[in-house]
């Protein structure tokens, strides 16, 4: 948890190349959590600007033509330079154009992290899901042990983390597996909350490309943690006021309140 | 107004192409009301998204010829399939491609609801209206027989649900015709409230394909009373906090505060 | 100060092609502020919107060659029309793309004002500047006499008004120079607080086209106050609440407020 710590101090340039839905609540999360953002996505200059970037996310939220050739360039540059490649593979599951921009990005680009929903995970992993849009299938949730094994197994064949977040979170590398239980229901209410997830992936990596599985776990949990701080400040009042408490309580996060309330255990 | 509770039970999927402004307070305001909110404008998937949905909401904000090639391909979709589209003309009458392009969308496209300000409906209806960018111009309300003539007329000649929004709000599908008296002058300076009512729309209509006048009636009550909520709680504050309520107001709606507070009546 | 009154009482339109991580912030200040925003960066009408505003404002956040054929040509039109036209140069010196668009844009436009942060406006001076992406390199602060000569130099050179903001900012028109010292260094922890400035700008301007400096003035000077009165309210509580309250902020300014609290000096 004192990753967190490494953030602050080293406030890393986080390079996005993501959807135009969610992208000003990922860049105060970032922000919010002591790194910095910055959302590129003309061909002209994602590749230089992943140059200048300590970790790159990558966010197929509204995908086109356009930026999936920027992904590439960018994931391709981060590569070869050594920075954290994020993946967050929105609406995996519910359009060819989804899918087929998955499998090219997981095949040209080596991802470092790559975290979604259930339904997106278990499409990508091969298995029958059943996407409702961008948000996870309850029936995608069966129980915990198969989430753990998917997530493994998904690891061990792409070669990276994988996490699926939901009621209860899974961080795999195909060794270890960690699930975290920290977070709230309400997070589901509010557009953007899985896009925020990968953005702290990307600043927590961004800080410690070294120890990505590390940074991952800590990232999910300081969601998590600051879902249940909001719900216990805002929850009765609504999801605006949810929602405010969210960045509120990212930006006051501390390694103190991270250790005394995360959830999570290897299994 | 009991639809409240159809849309909180099966959270209709609600196609948006939409523009990149308001975008994200649309997707919060339909997760608030409970339905589920999936934006995507590439032609490549804009089709298969449509497919998957419960309704489809069009809005012309920041229009580019990509996206109007994708909601054409939509419209067509949902014609076929037959659930409910949702015009909004944003800035209809401000520019020569706004005009030509809400003249081609309702061309190519059976339009179930169209909804807008005073000065975009007076523009399509082929009336002197003195536009302002995307607000309306209080010029162009006169008095309300006026307006309530101009929805019935346009829902007549163009055989769909017509909604003026504005101090009162008028809803037409030709034959009936009702005011709506909820909402606040605040509304009007927040961007996105529009925007913000046609995503109601498509939400109550997602979840009551057969009844889209009532849906369309709900929806524009459900934002009225959200107003004035907002406003009791947040209006001497400022326009930040007034925003947050809203969502807040939305997110606590149920049908008894909908059933206590509408003002609305046929005329 | 008394200009605010006259964005109030005129609510000039302000077109913005602008970025599509901070355009929901604009187009709500804009609002908060009593001018009216309106987005649109199709070619098709582009210039054909400035031709209604009353002020135009270029962000380059997020260039795409697509948006910038729109600048030039909503740019010259504006020249044309003799509606003031601001620039921020959004990451000038993080990417050849951005430095040949900022260039290209001073040359084919007359700028009015051009607002950015000590290492985009050293960059285009031809200075040595470290930038960090989008956000200002604390190393390119030296001391207030260096950048308050560079504001100045580069407004002789490029006969427009500079300003250039931070701890203290400070505008130029190369005759003239004035240091602002209002503002909480809390605003550099949301995403938008700069591109919020130029669309400030931009409404003050749009009201007081024949009075750019002061404009450009009191519109710093409205953000510093609204800044200032933020944390008072709710810095201690996180970033959301603090972003809250400035929008609460600046709705509820007023000439009173801002002329008790302001704080500048010609230099």
């Amino acid at each position: 948890m004192q990753l967190i710590n490494q953030v602050r101090e080293q406030s890393p340039l986080v390079h996005h190349i993501t959807n135009y839905v969610t992208v000003n609540d990922c860049a105060n999360i970032t922000l919010a959590i002591g790194a910095s953002p910055i959302m590129a996505d003309a061909l002209e200059e994602a590749a230089e600007i992943t140059q200048i970037a300590s970790g790159l996310v990558l966010n197929m939220g509204t995908l086109n033509k356009r930026t999936v050739a920027s992904m590439i360039e960018s994931g391709k540059m981060a590569n070869k330079i050594g920075i954290p490649v994020i993946l967050d593979p929105v609406g995996a599951g519910a359009s060819s154009f989804r899918n087929e921009t998955a499998a090219k990005l997981l095949k040209e680009i080596k991802v470092n992290v790559l975290r979604g929903n259930i339904s997106e995970i278990k499409f990508l992993a091969g298995l029958d899901s059943e996407t409702k849009g961008v948000d996870a299938s309850e029936n995608d949730w069966t129980n915990s042990t198969d989430a753990q094994k998917i997530a493994q197994d998904l690891a061990i064949r792409l070669d990276c983390i994988v996490a699926i977040t939901g009621k209860v979170d899974f961080v795999s590398d195909g060794n270890r597996t960690v699930a975290i239980e920290n977070g709230h229901s309400m997070l589901s209410q509010l557009t953007g909350t899985g896009c925020m997830c990968s953005s702290l992936i990307g600043s927590y990596c961004g800080a410690a490309a070294e120890k990505t599985f590390e940074a991952t776990v800590t990232a999910l949990v300081t969601m998590g943690v600051a879902g249940e701080l909001s719900f216990e400040k805002a929850g009765e009042v609504g999801n605006g006021s949810f929602r405010v408490s969210l960045q509120d309580a990212i930006s006051k996060m501390n390694e103190e309140m991270l250790t005394r309330r995360a959830l999570f255990y290897e299994i």
